[in-house]
């Protein structure tokens, strides 16, 4: 165990994600070659609508942390640069689907793809994307893994139906809305790191702590998400501020400054998260009740909070680069909305 | 091997399903026992959305040939029902994407669950049965039946976009057709036969055997459910007669009438296809266009070709009830239409 103290300290410089990008970029050339390869098929439009999205800008998060959790063990092997793009895919299927459900237009800068090619398309793709997932899982063999990532998976759409379900409820309340971010974004990120510790034959102590730093890191990333679309200054990952609101999502934003709001307040958001506020001066308005009742402070304290859990999760792995850099990554994306 | 020889038989009594039933009935108690306990979720609308489907009168055909299969070999373990509990999760999954990709409103004289809960909904509970039914699988442990059912998933999948690409397209072509209903429908006939091979640790002949029944069948199947969509005799399944036709859907009967029609009779197709012919006018001309060019009778005879080849795969295995059932389930899918 290793007696070094890491801390979210705001006066250090910015953290960035590039340590953890270098550790990992020999490695994710090769995740590349795997998803560049496994998403073709006989049928154009697949590999064309596909690679629209795996090609848009994406940062690679999940096969990211599978790789840097790899080399945090030291791990020597390749398998896990087919199960680093398998984890893509899962991923890439779920965004496909989710832009349908929310009916969105805009993912990263870019138009999404079922604005492009149409819902069915969209739908059918992230299906097969969704099945060439679990065949690359299946082409490495390991039973554990399938098991942690079809878990993962059924958990994922699990919450995505408990988010539908939950929609336009502005009642929704704080636990609810961590059962749902936790199903339908930190599921992903903790098989991603458990998987590593998988492959590299560890034990289940090293996974579990491997689980927890991707559970924690991935709520703590989706709290910060939640935060930057009250965030007026852009430049934020590609986020439209705005949007969760103009779609009335219910994020932990807007649960906090419900409950702390005045009755005038309340009144507001109810009406917006039912869809009847969705103009530029309610937007704005927005923005000011949120701040007005520091949800937004709070939001984002949250975050540090599972930050810092994750953190915690891999202190007692071995230092350097590998823990240096992952660290820095958590650290990254608690202050990305500064 | 056995010198019985089957022959579909126009002179003997109507074949039916029931002694393929009353074969795998207990069996299926037990599948039917797994899929409500594994539709389960804390997430009410899973288990509502699933139930409507799953119990929505549907035959559960492609289960009811992994336990049918399996007494063929005379496996008498239960791994069968896990896995038929599966292929029954898949194939419902793909029922509800298809009917939010087609934009249906009847299935099996049912409102479809997305009139009912909305596409979003239909999506994700799609997703989270899929997910199931891979960890149903994974639970099993048998990579081989796990690497043949993701195969089968990736390939309907595919069919599915090849179909999408090709819509609307009223010169597809037999072959490409073919190409389609071999993916979408006949990929997963072969696999739930084929798996019951795998489970009672049969050869490579066997297994090959089976895969060959259900391709067949599984074609077969298609092509008799695409001809029922112009006999205007209803009673057939549930299928609404002249759903295809009303989504300007490029089946083997049109195809056919395309092919052998004149310059005016393919004039009218392309704009029905187009969408410009929906009217029950429209309608009972395409009838008797499909009739004229003895187009349905053709689709009928390929059919029964598909049939004769799948009753023809397991003609090698023992003389039984099993084989008896399977080859009159095979006459009675061809002779639906009649």
């Amino acid at each position: 165990m290793s007696a070094t103290i890491h801390r979210l300290d705001p006066t250090r410089p910015a953290p960035s994600l590039e340590p953890m990008m270098s550790l990992v970029a020999a490695d994710m050339n090769a995740v590349n070659a795997v998803i560049l390869d496994r998403m073709q098929s006989e049928i154009p439009l697949i590999p064309e609508l596909a690679g629209h999205l795996i090609a848009g800008g994406g940062k690679r998060m999940r096969p990211m942390l599978t790789l840097a959790s790899a080399k945090l063990l030291g791990y020597t092997g390749n398998r896990h640069h087919r199960l680093a793009a398998s984890v893509e895919f899962i991923h890439t299927a779920t965004l496909l689907h989710d832009d349908v459900v929310d009916g969105s237009d805009l993912r990263r800068g870019k138009r999404t793809a079922n604005l492009i090619w149409g819902n069915p398309a969209s739908i059918l793709v992230g299906d097969f994307l969704f099945s060439r997932s679990f065949e690359l899982m299946v082409e490495d063999g390991s039973l554990k893994v399938l098991k942690i990532l079809s878990n993962a998976s059924a958990v994922i759409a699990e919450g995505e139906v408990n988010q539908l379900t939950a929609a336009r409820r502005v009642d929704l309340g704080e636990e609810r809305y961590l059962d749902i971010i936790g199903a339908k974004t930190a599921a992903l990120f903790a098989a991603a790191c458990k998987i590593a510790a998988v492959v590299a034959e560890r034990s289940d102590g090293e996974e579990a702590a491997l689980d927890a730093f991707g559970r924690n890191l991935g709520i703590a990333f989706q709290l910060v998400d939640d935060a930057i679309d009250y965030v007026s200054d852009a430049g934020t990952m590609g986020k439209d501020t705005g949007d969760d609101f103009r779609e009335g999502k219910v994020t932990l934003p807007v649960i906090l400054a419900y409950a702390r709001g005045s009755e005038e307040d309340r009144k507001f958001w109810k009406d917006a998260i039912l869809g009847f506020r969705a103009s530029d001066e309610d937007f704005v308005h927005a923005v000011d009740l949120v701040r007005a009742t520091r949800a937004i402070d709070d939001t984002l304290a949250r975050a540090r909070h599972y930050g810092q859990r994750a953190i915690d999760a891999i202190a007692g792995f071995a230092p350097g680069k590998a823990r240096d850099a992952m660290t820095e990554a958590v650290e990254f994306a608690v202050a990305r909305a500064y």
